[in-house]
């Protein structure tokens, strides 16, 4: 066994039951024929542990980590589909499924929530879902979507104050934020190949255009795959923030923004981890995710990011920083669980 | 001297002269008031020699470039605002005062053009302009927009037949187009630190979903800024290619796309070289562009890329092909104009 607590802190529920994806089918029919929503399912535990045991948590075994951060498949959460009303319903479902994985597998899962975000709806209409999920259900973070209209990008940048009570209250609650986008209905963005990457870049930049983290200075927002563009581009966001007159980003962003591994090739993590912070970089896979291939060059699976963060050849207290030591820090909540736990 | 000829392949005329851009203001205004656009302002030879001399040819000097492949300002071109009318009015005097700058000088400047798009247009209604700044401006390329509704992406993807005019006429004319947007009107998108990025990264993705080479087997596509986040999730991008059952992407893609070397530190272009096959990098500066500040951890200029192209200590054959030998495969236009020279 690895003597490092690997934490994986980007893992999907890709592979929930399909009568969850079916609810959420006749969910929007029930929608678009105004008619009232269908009741949930009845999903067994059998059926859960299933997909889970055969996906997620026999790639965990094999790829030797210990445990995912683990939210509602990101592609799914559709904010842009139907209203408000829809995107509540479906949040709550999908959240209470995140939970009962927990549940069947405490050791191996702990829970981050999807929101329930509609565009143009005040973003304080998805606090409720939030707590709930804190402090009902032991979630540990949330996934925020920068752009709720799936790909038009019709809403206010993340600096926006109309974002603010989302983050007094995770500030209150101590939780991290994934910025995530879902699905793109925008037919010029492939999800996984443009858009994702995009929402990652984007967000970023509006950061270093911002001042957010004057106000909120106990913030804490996670890029995913490997901060999109950022990490290859640096000097050009070094260089941006001395044009718009910000402190250097050590100062202004990099307490607050952190970035995770989900990058699929050696040379991509070698620059992420010259370029960044090893404060700032949470080990993460997206798995079962975006690229579920084999690379032909090196035969192992392209989301297997732990292959390249263990050729970086990184002292043992700097890989149990990027491996678990940084989760714990941004993540205070799953901190907490894993010390009652007596975890390593 | 450099023994090798040094051809930048992405500057812009960012410093054109006042009367130029207060031109175009009343060309706007014109538009919005219904009035006829105003006659185009008399600009002196000295006035457009002070703009170069004083920045992009004492650049060129103290960095000991030879020749930029010249286009109007990139971020200026904005297809966004007004109509058809007003594009193309501005699109020929932004090309004619490219071609002055290509006449007063022939070895320093070589000439690319803006099209004049318009959001709904049909792209064919461009091509007049391409031909002429071709065929009488003698012109070598073309910046194509693949969105014309500035930073909405109202438009198709680059992949879709509505295009496939102006690929047409670019194989006739053999010129190749670097997919360049323009100004962002969305506020989530920063110009030059989210939505050009952005913009190069969607591009390349659509062109992976795509099978737009094999329709045009002798289309040649530049993506500047390195490619956006390309190069950094390369590993995500052959491994999309493989889910989509394309080719590997040395087939699918590289025989006709390459990328700049407009990555401001160290890292990235290291990066760049590591993963991008060296027929695919042209040589590129973006000067003056986007980011014009001094590096305070090296004490150059974050877009001097020349330095850290240099400091990968190619040998002197790789060089002259990133330096020269791909612009002058990918320019067939600017081969022809420095052999007729007498050029190295």
């Amino acid at each position: 066994m690895d003597p490092i607590l690997i934490i994986d802190c980007h893992g999907h529920y890709t592979t929930a039951p399909d009568a969850h994806n079916l609810w959420r089918v006749s969910e929007v029919a029930a929608f678009n024929a105004g008619e009232p929503f269908p009741a949930y399912p009845v999903i067994s535990d059998e059926e859960i542990i299933d997909t889970i045991e055969n996906n997620q948590l026999r790639l965990q075994r094999e790829r030797r980590a210990d445990m995912t951060i683990f939210s509602p498949r990101a592609s799914a959460m559709e904010h842009h589909v139907g209203d408000e009303h829809v995107s509540v319903a479906w949040a709550r479902a999908c959240n209470d499924l995140i939970a009962r994985v927990v549940t069947l597998f405490p050791d191996n899962f702990v829970g981050v929530c999807q929101l329930p975000q509609s565009p143009g709806v005040p973003v304080e209409r998805a606090l409720a879902e939030l707590e709930r999920c804190v402090n009902e259900l032991g979630f540990v973070g949330l996934n925020l979507n920068p752009d709720p209209s799936g790909g038009w990008w019709q809403g206010p940048p993340l600096t926006d104050v109309s974002w603010y009570p989302m983050y007094e209250k995770m500030v209150e609650l101590d939780v991290p934020a994934m910025i995530h986008v879902s699905a793109s209905c925008n037919p010029n963005f492939h999800a996984t190949g443009a858009y994702y990457i995009n929402a990652d870049t984007t967000a970023f930049m509006q950061l270093l255009q911002g001042d957010l983290f004057s106000d909120f200075p106990d913030l804490r927002l996670i890029i995913p795959h490997g901060g999109g563009a950022v990490p290859y581009h640096w000097g050009r966001y070094r260089g941006l923030a001395d044009m718009l007159k910000k402190p250097p980003l050590a100062q202004h962003l990099m307490k607050n923004v952190f970035f995770d591994t989900c990058v699929y090739h050696q040379p991509g993590i070698d620059l992420l981890f010259e370029v960044i912070d090893l404060d700032n970089i949470l080990f993460g896979s997206e798995m079962m995710g975006a690229v579920r291939g084999i690379d032909p060059e090196t035969g192992h699976y392209f989301d297997d990011t732990k292959r390249y963060v263990d050729a970086l050849g990184l002292t043992s207290a700097k890989s149990e920083q990027v491996y678990s030591g940084n989760a714990r820090r941004v993540f205070p909540r799953l901190h907490d669980v894993l010390n009652d736990r007596g975890s390593k």
